[in-house]
């Protein structure tokens, strides 16, 4: 990398952290400026401002884990692998950006206009990269299954609520994370087992 | 309801959904008294402040979806059945409250001192029931199980993301999300299959 690219993700990832901790609106230019040790003048080099900078934070980060899972499923001979592969990356990749995973989940409202919609782009391709491994999946399966809108929003749960509980560096490593959250969805999802708990099925 | 909680009632709905949209930082005194339709001398009638207010949202919501999950799962016969119950009542409790699940989600960490942690309480005392029926599931099956833990957060994952997604006045009704979101977890946590796509089980 560059200086200048050096820099400036050192600024995105200091604030980042910020932003997760005092939320984006009561942040000021001037507590980012204490976080990252840059000067106000500094930062303005970097980046035009508060909002630039959470959308230049937002959008890195869709482009690096959209980019991180195209060639993590690349790998993958069957669909329920491809789609483990996904599901692992993901978890593998927002358990080493934390702050940026709060930041994303938090303040996906706080952008507006142009941005807003940039971000939106970019996290729809990658809810579509995770659409077309369930339909694989369910091509390859017959059975039940859940309605496939449901199954990704519900799986982006699984995984982004970790930003809640899970601390890296305790003492459930990020591979047996991946491993429960891919065993508790595959099983689920793959499954065509009747329940007689559900009350359409009663 | 007497008078003077009908009025607490409004002020602690219409708080909630104010600080669902601006979040809690970033709403006034002021603010919550547009949107309540009360007087400023009128609210301190009921609550102390915002931090009260915020700390009687989060304590109301989390004492009533206590006392609906416990009569709930007192009706199941077997421990999935009352797994299953817990799962559809949080989700029909909260698809009825997602102003007050959002606010439960993003402003956890907004309380401080005393009112903190008998949140924290009321909250722990909802988690260990539901690690309670996963403990009973897990007696009731023999099989290889994801670590109790992890699943109850995952759980919680899967349907606190809600607030993020879905429309309780859209196509989808909470009978089929309780329907979909049981048959992802329950199949998944009482699975024994061996998953050659896991990393341990290879």
């Amino acid at each position: 990398m560059q200086p200048f690219d050096i820099r400036r993700e050192h600024l995105l990832k200091a604030a980042a952290r910020t932003f997760a901790e005092r939320g984006f609106h009561r942040t000021s230019m001037r507590d980012l400026s204490r976080a990252s040790g840059m000067s106000l003048a500094g930062m303005y080099y970097y980046v035009k401002g508060k909002e630039d900078l959470l959308f230049q934070i937002q959008k890195a980060c869709f482009e690096r884990v959209m980019a991180g899972a195209s060639s993590a499923v690349a790998g993958g001979a069957r669909p329920t692998e491809r789609l483990a592969a996904f599901i692992r990356h993901h978890l593998t990749f927002f358990a080493s950006h934390m702050a940026e995973m709060k930041v994303l989940s938090q303040e996906a409202e706080s952008l507006t206009g142009e941005a807003h919609e940039k971000v939106r782009g970019l996290r729809r391709r990658y809810v579509d990269l995770c659409l077309g491994l369930l339909a694989d999946v369910e091509g390859s399966h017959s059975g039940a299954h859940v309605d496939r809108r449901i199954a990704a929003h519900t799986l982006f749960g699984m995984m982004n609520w970790i930003h809640t509980w899970y601390d890296p560096k305790g003492p459930v490593g990020v591979g047996a994370l991946s491993d429960a959250i891919c065993r508790l969805f595959l099983s689920g999802y793959d499954s065509g087992t009747q329940l007689d708990c559900l009350e359409a099925e009663r």
